[in-house]
C-alpha cells in the first residue's frame, strides 16, 4: 500500500499524486516533541513579541497569495474571488487577534489584595488565563484558509501562546503544505522556535496526534461523523483533553407575514445568494426557510426558484461531499409530502466528470414536517416549509436540530409579534440574524460562531476574539513575591485592563 | 428493599432511619419539568431581581444557622466551629456572586457596530452570555454547606441565571434537606418559580438526572470514580452535556534549604494544621512535602511529628472516606522504602466505634519516590520526600499528579533559584501558593480552584467570580432592532462594562 497522498481537482475529478508521504508515528511523536519545546521557549516571549509573530504570519501568507490561492483553487474548485476574499480573512484574522494580544484583556487579569472578610482575614490572590500546551488542529474542507491549516482555530491557539500541529485536510493536501511552509517561514522571521507550528498528514498520523499525551487540546470543524471518530479516540486516554467541534447546522430562517408582503422579491434573492453562494458548502448556510402559507408564499417560490436557477453553478469540494450531499438530497427528497421546485437529484456517479451538482428548491408544509426533513444538506439546497400561524411556525422549528444560527426577517410592526418567537431561537442558536443571512461570518470581537449541539460541543466560538478562550487556562498565584508574578499581575503594571478588589480597571495610557 | 435513606453520626457510628424516601424515576422527571419552566421564568427577571434573589438565598440560611449547623454536625463529625465558618462562607457566597450580578461584567457583553473591514461591509453584531438552563449539582461529603446544596455550584449556577437541582449527598441527607428548605423558603420570599431549587435524594435519582435530556450541565465535587460513573451515563445521552467535575488532589508542598534553615519551627507548625484541619479531608490538604535532605530534614519531621501529635484528633466523614483512607494508607506504607514517623495504620473496622483515625506522617527519600506513593489519602496524612538536589526534586515532582495546589516556602534569597521549579509548578496545579499552606480557599474574584486533570476535567473554576462562566453561554445578535435586543445590549446603556467596537468600556455611574 502506497502511503503517498493524492489530490483531485473538482472542477474535473482527476486525481494526481501529491509526492507527499502519510506522517510516520514516529514523526508525529517527533512534531509533538519539537511542539512541547516551542510551549517552554514561546513561554519566555512576552505578548508584544507574540503579537508580531502573528503580524509576521500574516504578511508570510498575503507575501504567498498568488499561490496559495491558484493551489486552493485547483484542490476545491472554490473561485479565486471567493479564495481570495477568504485569504485576506485569514490574514485579517492573524492582525485582528495581534491587536488582542497587544490590548490583554484576554488575559481576564484580576487581582484581589489580602485584606478581612466576614471569614478572617484573606490572602492576595492573583488570577490570570496561561497557554495549555499544544494544539491539534483539524480543518475544514469548506474553508481552505480560514478554517484550515492557517485559519481561526490555529490563530487562536497561537495568540493564546500554545505551538500549533495541524493535521492537513485529505481534501487538500497541496493547500495544506503550501500554508504551512508561508507560516513555517513567517515564524523564522519573528525568531519563533520552529516546532511553533507543525503539519501531519494522513488520517492515522491524526488519529496518533489526537492520541498523544503531549497534546493538551484539539480544535476541529467538520462532519459529525469525523468528530465522533476523534472523540472516541479522546476518550480511551489516560488523560482527557478538550474537544472543540464545530459539527453542523441547518440555520433555520423565517419570514414573517409582514416581511414577505414588503420585501419577497429582495428576500428571495438574498437567499439565493446565501443558499448558492460557494456552492452552499458553508456551515452557515440556511437549510430551511420558513414562510407564512398562502398567495404570497407561491409567488415567493418563484422568485426564489427564479433566483436560485440563475445563479452560477459551482461543484462541490470532493466525492465525499458528493455522496454526502446526494444521501441528504435523497432523504429529503423520500420525506413525507416533499415537492420539488428546482433541480433533479443525481445518483452520485458525478466523480468521472466533475463534482458539479444542480441547485435545488424543496417545499413541505409545516404541519407535515419531522426531522427527516431538516437534516444538514452540505449544498446548494433549501427547503422551503409553508406556515399557517405563529403556533405551528413554533412546533415545526422544534423538528430543525440546533444550529449555528437562525435568522428572522420581520418589518418593524412585527416586533411584538416576534416577542414570542425569540427565546425560542435563542435557546437553539448560538447567532441570531435579523433582515439579513447567516453566511458570511464576521471576523471580529462581538462574534460567536457555535450553538448548542449539534452544532457545536462547547460553550465556546470558533470565530472572532473570544476563540481564544478555548487554548487557556486560569492559574492564581497566593502571596507571591512581586519579582515571581508574571508582569500583567505586578501591582504597578497598568498595560492591559484589570480587575482590581472586584473593580474593572482600564490600561492607562502610557 | 426499602428506599428510606439512613444517617450515620460518624462520632459513634450510629446509623438512623431519616424517613426520607429515595425520589423515585417519575419524581425526578418532574423536577426537571419544574425546573424547565422556572427557567422561562428566571429569564423574564432582570440582574437587579437576580441578585436580590441571591441575598435572600443568603438570608434564609443564615436565620436558620443554628439548625443547619447541628443537623450538619450530627452528619459529618466536623466542628461547630468549622461548620459556623462554612456556613458564614456559604451566605457570604451568595451575597458575592450577588454583587457580581450587579456589576455585569460577567456577561462579556461586546458591541461592535456595522462598519467597513478589509472583508468589505459587515454587520452589526452584539454578543453576550446567557444562561445555558437546568443545572445538576453534586456536592462533596467534606463540605455540606460550602461545597453542596447551597455551595459554590448551586450559587454560580442561580447567579448565572439558571435554575439548579442538587442531589443530596448519601453521608448528609438531613443537611441536603434543611438547606434545600431553606432556600426554597428564601426563593419563595423573593417571588421566584418554585422549580428555581430543586432537589433529588438516592443515587438512581442521581443517575437519572444526570441522563435526563432537560438538565443543560453537571457541576461534580467528589471522588474519581463518582465522576467516572456520572460521565457514563453522560457518555450515553443523546445529546451530551458539560460534566464540571472537582476530583482529586495532592497538593504539593516545597521547601527551600533557606526557607528550612529560617522557618523549620513556624514552617512545621502550619503545615501540621493545614494537615489536621478538618480531620485532613480536604481536596486543598498537602499530600506530599517536600523538604531538602540533611540534618535540618531530620529536625523539621521531629518538628512535624510533634506538631501533627498534638492536633485534636478528629473523626472521618462517613464509611466510605475511611475506607478509601486505610486503602490509601496502606498503599503508601507498602510502597517502597516508606517509614512512619507517627501513627499506625488501621484495619477499616473502626465503623463500630465511630470513624476516628490517627494522624499519619510518613517518609521517603525523593530517589526512591514512585506514583505509588503520590495517591491522594483522604485523611490526616502527610508523606516528607526528602529530596538532594533540585534536579531530584524536579524529578520527584513529576511523579505527583497535577493537583488544585502547588506550595513554594522559600526567603527571599531564593526568588531566582526557584525561578526554574516555578514553571514546572505552575504547569501542574490551577493555584501556587507562596510562604503559606493550600487549605482555606479564599471566596473572590480572583481565586481559581481547579487545575489540570485529574485534579478537575476543565479549564474552569468551582470557587470565586468567575465559576459562573461554567453555566453560561454565549449568544450573538447581528443587526437586530433596538427593541429586540436585551437591555445590556442597547447602545444607550452604560450600566456594565462592554467592550465596544474593540475598547473595554468600565460603567457609567448613574
Amino acid at each position: 500500500m502506497s502511503s503517498t497522498l493524492s489530490t483531485t481537482d473538482p472542477r474535473t475529478g482527476v486525481r494526481s499524486d501529491t509526492g507527499i508521504e502519510a506522517t510516520s508515528d514516529e514523526a508525529v511523536d517527533a512534531i509533538v516533541e519539537q511542539a512541547l519545546g516551542a510551549a517552554e521557549q514561546l513561554g519566555q516571549h512576552d505578548r508584544a513579541w507574540r503579537a508580531d509573530l502573528l503580524d509576521a504570519l500574516a504578511d508570510a501568507l498575503e507575501e504567498r497569495r498568488a499561490e496559495l490561492v491558484a493551489t486552493a483553487e485547483a484542490e476545491t474548485g472554490l473561485t479565486p474571488v471567493r479564495l481570495n476574499g477568504e485569504l485576506t480573512r485569514t490574514v485579517f484574522q492573524f492582525r485582528l487577534f495581534g491587536q488582542a494580544v497587544r490590548e490583554g484583556g484576554y488575559l481576564e487579569a484580576a487581582i484581589d489584595h489580602a485584606g478581612e472578610t466576614p471569614m478572617g482575614p484573606q490572602p492576595d490572590v492573583r488570577r490570570m488565563l496561561v497557554p495549555i500546551g499544544p494544539v491539534a488542529v483539524f480543518g475544514s474542507s469548506n474553508f481552505p484558509f480560514a478554517f484550515s491549516v492557517p485559519g481561526g482555530d490555529t490563530a487562536s491557539a497561537l495568540a493564546a501562546g500554545n505551538p500549533v500541529i495541524a493535521k492537513a485536510h485529505s481534501a487538500h493536501p497541496l493547500t495544506s503544505r503550501a500554508c504551512f511552509e508561508a507560516m513555517r517561514d513567517g515564524v523564522a522571521r519573528a525568531g519563533g522556535p520552529a516546532g511553533t507550528i507543525g503539519i501531519v498528514f494522513g488520517q492515522a498520523a491524526g488519529s496518533r496526534l489526537v492520541a498523544h499525551e503531549g497534546v493538551a487540546a484539539v480544535g476541529f470543524t467538520g462532519s459529525l461523523g469525523a468528530a465522533e471518530h476523534l472523540r472516541a479516540i479522546i476518550e480511551r486516554r489516560p488523560r482527557p483533553i478538550p474537544f472543540y467541534g464545530e459539527l453542523q447546522s441547518v440555520n433555520p430562517l423565517i419570514i414573517t407575514e409582514e416581511a414577505l408582503r414588503v420585501r419577497s422579491e429582495a428576500i428571495a434573492t438574498g437567499l439565493a445568494g446565501s443558499i448558492t453562494g460557494s456552492a452552499g458548502q458553508l456551515c452557515t448556510k440556511p437549510g430551511v426557510a420558513f414562510v407564512p402559507a398562502g398567495e404570497r408564499a407561491a409567488r415567493f417560490a418563484t422568485q426564489l426558484v427564479s433566483a436560485v436557477g440563475a445563479a452560477t453553478p459551482g461543484v462541490l469540494l470532493n466525492d465525499r461531499v458528493v455522496r454526502s450531499f446526494r444521501a441528504a438530497e435523497r432523504e429529503l427528497e423520500q420525506a413525507g409530502s416533499v415537492e420539488s421546485l428546482l433541480g433533479t437529484g443525481g445518483d452520485g456517479a458525478e466523480t468521472a466528470e466533475g463534482f458539479a451538482v444542480d441547485a435545488r428548491v424543496l417545499r413541505v408544509h409545516a404541519a407535515d414536517l419531522s426531522p427527516e426533513h431538516t437534516v444538514e444538506a452540505f449544498g446548494p439546497l433549501v427547503l422551503v416549509v409553508e406556515y399557517d400561524d405563529t403556533d405551528q411556525l413554533l412546533a415545526a422549528l422544534r423538528t430543525v436540530p440546533d444550529s449555528l444560527t437562525a435568522t428572522l426577517h420581520l418589518e418593524d410592526a412585527d416586533q411584538s409579534a416576534v416577542a414570542g418567537i425569540l427565546p425560542q431561537l435563542a435557546a437553539a442558536a448560538g447567532r441570531i440574524v435579523f433582515n439579513g443571512y447567516p453566511t458570511g461570518v464576521r471576523v471580529s470581537w462581538a462574534q460567536h460562531h457555535g450553538g448548542p449541539w449539534p452544532a457545536t460541543n462547547s460553550f465556546h466560538t470558533s470565530v472572532g476574539i473570544t476563540a481564544i478562550r478555548r487554548f487557556l487556562r486560569p492559574l492564581a498565584w497566593q502571596n507571591a513575591p512581586t519579582a515571581l508574578l508574571p508582569t500583567e499581575l505586578r501591582d504597578e503594571y497598568r498595560g492591559i485592563p484589570r480587575r482590581v478588589d472586584g473593580v474593572l480597571e482600564t490600561a492607562s495610557a502610557e
